[in-house]
Parts: C-alpha cells; sequence; structure tokens
C-alpha cells in the first residue's frame, strides 16, 4: 500500500484571499486522500479566534474589490473557510496546529481558539511534520 | 540519465515585487534544465490577462519606491515579467496554469487571457506536480 | 549516521511579522540540528543592511497594532531578529545569501551589508541548496 502522501502548510496571513487560497488548497489535499497539516501563526493565527475566520477582509491593495468578491463568492455559494475547515475536519485527515509564541505575543489563551484546533505547538512541531511532507507552503 | 528537476510554484500575488522575483526563480530553474510549472490563482490569475502582466506596481507599503524601482530596471534593461515569461515558453520547459476557481470568482474567460496559458487547472492538478516536485514555493 | 536535514527559505519580505517568523523557524531549526539556509530577496534583502533589521515595521494592513506588539515583544524579552541571527551563526549551521540583482536594482553593496552575510549569490545558488531540502519555504 503506498503511503499517504502528506501536504503542510504555514498560514501566516490573516486575509480573506490568502486563507481562501488555504483552504482550497488543503480541501483538495484531503479530497485526493492527501493528509493535511495546517499551522497557524500571526495573523492566520488570530484567525482561529471563535467566529473570526469568516470575517476575514481583503489586504489594503485590494480593499476596493472586496464587496464584489464577496458577494460573487455568496452568489456561487462557496464555502466559507470555516464551512471548509469543519468539512476537512470530518473527514479526519485535516489538524490544525495554533502556534505558541503567537499566542503568548497577541495574548490568546486556548478557550479563545476554535474547538477544531488539534495541538497547540511550537515551530519545531511543524518542521517535523514538514520535512517528512510532500508538499510544504508557506502563505 | 539523472531525472528533470521540477520547479513548482504558486503564483498568489499580483504586485511587480513578487511576479519578479517569481519570473527570476522560474527563468533561472529554466537555465539549469529544471522543468518550471507556475499556478496562478487570485491577483497572480488576474495578471494573465492580455496586456496585465507588465502594468503590475508595488503594494501599498513601498508604493513610494515604485517610480524609482521601474526606471532602475529600465536602466539595466531588466526585461519586465511577460518578457521573461515568453523566453521561458520558448525552451519548452515552462507550463503554466490558470487556477479555474479563481476565473469563476472573478468572471475571467478563457479569451481573457494570454495565450501561453496551457492548462486552465484546480488545486488537484497543481498538488500533483508539487508532490513529485524538487522545489516548492508559493509567492 | 542520519544526513544533516536542510530547511531552505527565500525571505522576500521585510516587515517584522514576516521576518519573526522566519528567524524563529530558522532558529527553532538550528536547535534540532537543521542547517539553515536563507536566501534574503527583495525587501527581505534590505532588511541585511546595516542597522537597519530590528527597525521593521508592521505592513499597513496591521500598522495599528504595531506599538502593541513591539512593547509585548519587549516585555517578553523576546530576541530581535538581528539578536536570533547572530545566534544561530554562532551554532555554525546558519548560512545567509544575499541575492545580487536585487543588491544591483537597488544599488547596495557588500560593505552596506551586515557581516553576517555569507555569500552574494543569484537565484541558482538558491534553487540547488532547496533542491537538496527538507523543507523550503517563501515568505
Amino acid at each position: 500500500m503506498p503511503e499517504t502522501r502528506k501536504l503542510a502548510m504555514i498560514v501566516h496571513s490573516g486575509t480573506m484571499d490568502k486563507l481562501l487560497c488555504a483552504f482550497i488548497l488543503a480541501s483538495t489535499a484531503v479530497t485526493m486522500d492527501f493528509e493535511a497539516h495546517m499551522y497557524f501563526t500571526f495573523w492566520g493565527l488570530t484567525m482561529l479566534k471563535k467566529g473570526e475566520m469568516d470575517k476575514a477582509g481583503l489586504p489594503e491593495n485590494y480593499k476596493n474589490m472586496e464587496k464584489q468578491l464577496m458577494d460573487k463568492l455568496k452568489e456561487m455559494k462557496y464555502p466559507m473557510p470555516y464551512e471548509m475547515l469543519k468539512r476537512m475536519k470530518e473527514s479526519g485527515r485535516l489538524k490544525i496546529y495554533a502556534c505558541t509564541p503567537t499566542m503568548e505575543m497577541f495574548g490568546i489563551t486556548k478557550k479563545d481558539l476554535i474547538p477544531e484546533v488539534d495541538t497547540l505547538a511550537g515551530a519545531a512541531t511543524f518542521l517535523d511534520v514538514a520535512a517528512d511532507a510532500d508538499v510544504t507552503l508557506l502563505i
């Protein structure tokens, strides 16, 4: 039996364009039977706070396109990031890591985070996963 | 005979600083006999529209340096991204993918894109390429 | 004896959130006995100029959080990027590359750079390192 392929992703960004990209990649990977490992740090980590993820906006550069994009996604009935995250969780092939140094820097505690977070971890945990992964990306 | 090395890159960004970086990496890879696979998504994808790529500017943070940088590149006779793309295409070792979900989100159709695009594809196509690549990057 | 693991990172960004992330990853890798290879280009390269690195700020999007974050880091006695860089250098397992095309674009010469830079190099040098690395990231 072939070994399960692995996607390891660092999610540093907290804007909707980057979150959608990260979750589309991870969702696709999961449907292809990859394991997906997502390590949330900095602005990405702040999006793991309860109720935050789907309120993400576009970065300054593209602020003027925000309403148009969000309306279009609604029209397409495109799933929002948190919806994609929950669906992936059901597959049992998504693992979510919250970066502990960022939590301390931003004064965020475990109870602030969505319940789907699997592990509070530092960079060492991610590097071990990534060194063994087939695809590694930072967004 | 050794296997051909592969570079797989997701181009999410559409600003000149990121496009130059992406194309310098890919151009260099091609001269080193790598195959280069560039998957354009989000703001990167919008830069595949005819006539758009070389009009890219710098992000807000660095807007004040835009004129100086573009003048310097002209003085250095540095090739612009589209010129680099066309030269790579001549090598036969560059493959360009346009992200289909982005095309739908932004209302972009095949006829809007430069003719050098090889494949309209979703994330699954890229993940298969990336899982087999020697270097994988997201910019 | 197992082969030494390698982290290859392109540092394109010059903002504090990205520099901290890059240096936390590299520092952690070094403590895990990885070799860390950091290739600085574009805004990242400008941060290799003497005296610049620790003056990096947050990007426009998050400018309003800059003072709070920097105060918190000070309170935590969190090391600044240049301090992390120098500690890694002492391990003998960090190699720093300065991107030569960027140096020319920005009119930066070797004497402008911090003495810890190991090599002035183009993308080919990085691609050879990355093709042989266990973890490759662009930030």
